[in-house]
């Protein structure tokens, strides 16, 4: 298992340079940490201090760090050039010297980035790089986006991973949720199990793609008990009960891509109605599952899930759309509602979760990540989903 | 311990509606959540579906927020008014709802926010405000940020406590950090044990403060080793090494508020070399410590350690400036640099972490979070700094 190779690189980069020809721009630059890491592999602490990836037509890629990131992108990236700053913000701001290699590298004209300058993170604050090189600016985020949404084999492979590994977590924390435990007890013991055996197995080139520390995650964010039928809570460290509703979230990067994983789950016996209405959720999910295909919109899918809810006089409980895209980041556009109205193509990959909220009650929610077919979907995340399964022993 | 009061909060929305009225701003909206949460305590998982805070001049402040977030929003906040959207992005753009919101606020004039729309978090895609409304948006995020460098006595008392949760990690970092054991390992078991002690010390409503389960962490972020000597670096999943240098990191939010700790450390008997490198990062660190006072600037402090480099030779060491604020986030402005020439002023909490990092052996590195005081500073981290104290038994 490893991630994405140099190859497809290349081919993602050739790609933006194409746009660029065609609408005459001289070259590119990326601040996004996301966007960096889809077209270089190079993973970074996204802080105050400006990193950028600058290529020109001539597909010359150059990056662009604080001094004390010179050594490190050296031995674990690729960059045929590597340029840098002293710090930020420092005598002279990084964005005038961002400038100078703009210019040596030929980019006097106008060129293309994803935003007009160094977002302001934590505190970052900096002249507009238009302003810097005295040209238009063209945004390419747009782009950008449109190129994400449609995955190749190898990203489908790295999510596929990840939703084993999002399974792994979800199995502990389902066995550390029991009456008496906290939350907090529960999610940070999965975490830490999931996470040594997801590295043991994977090793350690796939830790060096990691971020930080994290790995595998799983949790409630407060999704307990009546707390559950709020689509998004916050924890409160909340101590389960006999008779909670519980609404799951799970997380396991795999070289930057992501699978997601969510289950509804009932602390005992489950009673007439929170059985109605689970066996509604896992219906409504089959009624997305069925409806996602090439050809039809993402607005579509949505529809015939909203169609269920209202044929079966559910629309009550409904709080949000079926889901989003996925891959390097947990949310990416476009998203299965009503009002997105993008064609559904093979490639993309989408969370499906229909939900069901009932106040004072709580929330049902099962959300598992699919990857769309020449003629149909392919379920990465397998876990169960019927309510005897999900049944939390009291 | 409880987190800001809402007579605090009051006090700052005060000093922003001020703000606006000497600039004829009919009103303000904040998208950003840490602003959002530095004025109204309101705690929220940002995602691409737009929350906005927004207030007239009247002092009239309204929430908006999707349907899902309306009925915790009501439980857990104590917003006079409560707008929502269905769905982004839905059948009507939620900034065109938002937009009906601030007619209705008379908020038609020129008005103020931190940006012109929602930004582009995970895929979010929509209209900037000010096409929205026909009408001129003025940049809030400066005021804003300039506000929040003075830190109020209840501030810094949540900064000292986030600082004992700091500390008590980062023993357990240290303690579990030995030759065989991996990163992950200690890192990992040091999060889960510190957190569980700190949600019990702090209580359920602490907790609830929290975004999710976060509570203390301690780790190394590949930091270990040589890779010690890149002040970021990525994680490995590494052995620990007899003869390794090590850099730590450890963060612990409390009611949303950070302090920062970190130490060098060395595993084994130190040989000569990192133990005069080891001393000279301890007395840079206390250079910092005696230039730091009411009446300087950022840039002084950052100067009387470049000085004290200089007089002992060890500028090829420096990789890196001397701190930075921090709050409610980990990173803030002004910067202790040579470029950031702020006054220093009481109230003011920065971080003091000058570093010397050598290619091959390692980093050294000791951060420790301070408040300014009316004639000085007040350490607020509490942990030992001496090379004694900080060799892991090999």
């Amino acid at each position: 298992m490893t991630g994405i190779t140099e190859t497809e690189l290349d081919s993602r980069r050739a790609r933006l340079l194409q746009h660029l020809v065609r609408h005459n721009l001289t070259g590119y630059v990326l601040f996004d940490e996301q966007y960096i890491r889809y077209f270089t592999n190079l993973n970074f602490l996204a802080t105050e201090r400006p990193v950028g990836v600058v290529s020109n037509t001539s597909g010359d890629l150059a990056v662009f760090v604080p001094e004390f990131e010179v050594e490190r992108v050296q031995e674990e990236a690729t960059f045929e050039r590597v340029e840098s700053y002293a710090e930020y913000p420092g005598e002279e701001h990084p964005m005038r010297i961002l400038g100078r290699v703009l210019s040596d590298m030929g980019m006097n004209g106008a060129f293309g980035a994803d935003s007009d300058g160094y977002p302001g993170i934590l505190g970052y604050a900096g002249p507009p790089l238009s302003e810097v090189m005295g040209t238009e600016v063209a945004p390419l985020a747009p782009q950008i986006e449109s190129m994400m949404v449609r995955k190749s084999e190898a990203e489908v492979a790295l999510i596929r991973e990840s939703a084993r590994w999002c399974e792994h977590a979800h199995l502990l924390l389902q066995e550390y949720s029991r009456p008496g435990a906290t939350e907090a007890q529960a999610s940070l013991r999965a975490g830490y199990e999931a996470t040594l055996a997801m590295l043991e197995a994977l090793g350690p080139t796939y830790a060096g793609q990691q971020g930080s520390a994290d790995g595998a995650t799983a949790g409630y964010r407060g999704q307990i008990g009546r707390r559950s039928g709020w689509a998004h809570a916050v924890s409160h460290n909340i101590e389960f009960q006999v008779g909670d509703m519980l609404v799951t979230e799970t997380a396991a990067p795999v070289w930057g891509y992501n699978a997601e994983l969510e289950r509804g789950m009932v602390i005992g016996a489950p009673t007439d109605e929170v059985r109605r209405l689970f066996d509604h959720t896992v219906a409504a999910q089959q009624a997305a599952f069925d409806a996602l295909r090439p050809g039809v919109t993402c607005a579509d899918v949505d529809r015939a899930v909203l169609g269920y809810l209202e044929a079966h006089d559910l629309l009550p409980y409904w709080r949000q759309h079926v889901g989003h895209g996925i891959g390097l980041r947990n949310h990416e556009a476009p998203f299965l509602d009503i009002g997105d109205h993008t064609p559904i193509e093979p490639g993309m990959v989408f969370t499906i979760e229909p939900g069901l909220y009932a106040s004072g009650l709580g929330g049902f929610r099962h959300s598992d990540t699919v990857a769309v077919t020449s003629d149909g979907i392919e379920i990465l995340t397998n876990y169960p989903s019927d309510i005897e399964s999900l049944t939390i022993p009291a």
